[in-house]
């Protein structure tokens, strides 16, 4: 390639931290629009609190693109452990009071961005102040996302944003101009539809002549996506969208029985790895880290146990690029 | 002077702060040695909640010697103004984590130091956990500086750090290698004397050869330093340190009685300027600002509305250099 090639993430959380910090090892011009509804723990006490837009998953994909030694990646990720400042991380304070500062999140996030020294760009995907919301069977309405993430969603009808989100015109400029677009991995209802239900996103989506790879998770979470395979997951993701992905990445290994008993978290199955296709879209790979539970407090990763491996990941995403 | 001047300011809090400001504007070589008794507001509760060093007068010099943007310093003295992070600002949850997070105030401080990009170097007078105590007449005993702020100290008997605090070595080699010392301006009791209080100030202050000058406060505080000229000052901190100060700089200026009553705070006075004197330490030049209030929110000199002028403050000591 003669000039570095564009890749944009659409996500948050753990998922896009995990692609990012693969991908950042690469000569790429990397984008990450990061979706913006969560409204738990820390985040979501700012939120309220403060009336700032959510930090959390902005955080996380800033920490995963920073160039910064590991002691400033620690501290953004450092959580209070007691008093009145429990379970605040230190990024989201950051983020929330150089939004208090400059009257803007963006430029919060352009600031954090400078003070992190990240490669590449992360974009919120909106800048809208926004729930999320479930309805379920019998009118029944779940609002926010950290209450729909304990909740089943085995008779959901529609997830919406309340209000309606307008996109980042941002947000949508680096869809047009990608090369690759990757989304996921990430939970599902958490961390990909949110992202998928502003308004712009999915019209972007299908203008844009980048190629669209969907990473599939590697759990799949009781209530939620339960019974899911990795087509089941692409047929959701395809409607949202409304346009076909082109490539589906999938994992191929198969940890032992006694690995996934001590690893899995509650509510979470291994999606089988062993789906067979005769889609030539699906690529599947051992995307799968060995590497286990990290115990250093803050980690954004340290309760994702079974998660995927960021270089391997980040290998078979470059090999799409052709 | 064929290689910089090394000037070392001890105190703390707005004092420090606008000293540091003004001479910051030339080309020495400075060093704060930062009092480290408060705990007060902010400070004080996350004394109390996580078990770290106060950060707050560390802060205002750190900000003072900054090189970064007017936002970068806008943020460290940002306070957040609700819920349950209200009070606090976000410059002392920086230096908390990082003390969190290295697990030593002192690389803290060298790390904020980075982060803000400091000419020069600040360093706390000592790394012991202590408490400012005031011994009053009749065997009372206040506990606390924030609580000593409040209180009465003219039945003062003895004023001691418990426990016993020791110099930061640190602290001690730059006072021994300096070229000039500048004591104050500050809070008598809060700012300067609990620095003087440290096992290894005084005697290093006694052993140097660096001139030493006292900045003499514009103000008197009831209850505190009631009915003091400068001489008085003078007298108080030459007990503490057990040598005579080289200069004293007092201010001249003699605001009208109307500015007076509209910016004076509740419980001070201002000392009498036309103090005369034969002594030839005293240099006496109109060392007040003229700009008055500051309303930015988190401004650490907001409050104090009569104060000392950075630049005229800078020129006066400059000139004590030869």
């Amino acid at each position: 390639m003669s000039s570095r090639a564009r890749v944009v993430t659409i996500g948050g959380g753990t998922g896009s931290f995990v692609v990012l910090t693969g991908l950042k090892q690469h000569p790429l011009e990397l984008t990450a629009v990061v979706t913006m509804a969560d409204d738990g723990g820390s985040t979501g006490v700012l939120r309220d609190e403060l009336g700032v837009l959510p930090p959390g998953d902005v955080r996380q994909c800033l920490v995963a693109l920073s160039e910064s030694d590991q002691l400033m990646r620690e501290l953004m990720n450092y959580r209070f452990p007691t008093g009145t400042l429990e379970g605040h991380s230190f990024g989201n304070l950051l983020l929330s009071a150089l939004e208090k500062v400059t009257g803007s999140f963006e430029e919060a996030v352009e600031k954090a961005s400078e003070i992190l020294r990240i490669q590449g760009t992360v974009i919120p995907a909106t800048l809208d102040k926004v729930q999320l919301v479930a309805h379920l069977a019998d009118n029944q309405e779940v609002v926010g996302q950290s209450t729909i993430h304990k909740t089943s969603l085995l008779e959901l009808q529609k997830i919406e944003l309340r209000p309606h989100a307008t996109a980042n015109p941002k947000a949508i400029r680096a869809i047009e101009q990608a090369d690759l677009i990757v989304i996921g991995p990430g939970d599902f209802y958490s961390s990909l539809i949110p992202s998928l239900l502003v308004d712009g996103i999915p019209e972007a989506l299908v203008q844009t002549k980048a190629k669209i790879a969907y990473v599939a998770n590697l759990m799949a979470k009781t209530g939620h996506t339960e019974q899911f395979g990795v087509a089941d997951f692409v047929t959701v993701i395809e409607r949202y969208i409304g346009k076909s992905v082109n490539y589906v990445l999938f994992n191929t290994y198969q940890p032992t029985e006694q690995l996934l008993n001590k690893y899995a978290r509650d509510g979470e199955t291994m999606i089988n790895p062993t789906t067979k296709t005769t889609d030539s879209r699906f690529v599947g790979a051992d995307l799968v880290s060995r590497t286990f539970p990290k115990t250093r407090p803050g980690d954004p990763i340290e309760r994702t146990f079974i998660r995927h491996d960021p270089t391997a990941l980040a290998t078979s995403i470059l090999q799409l690029l052709g």
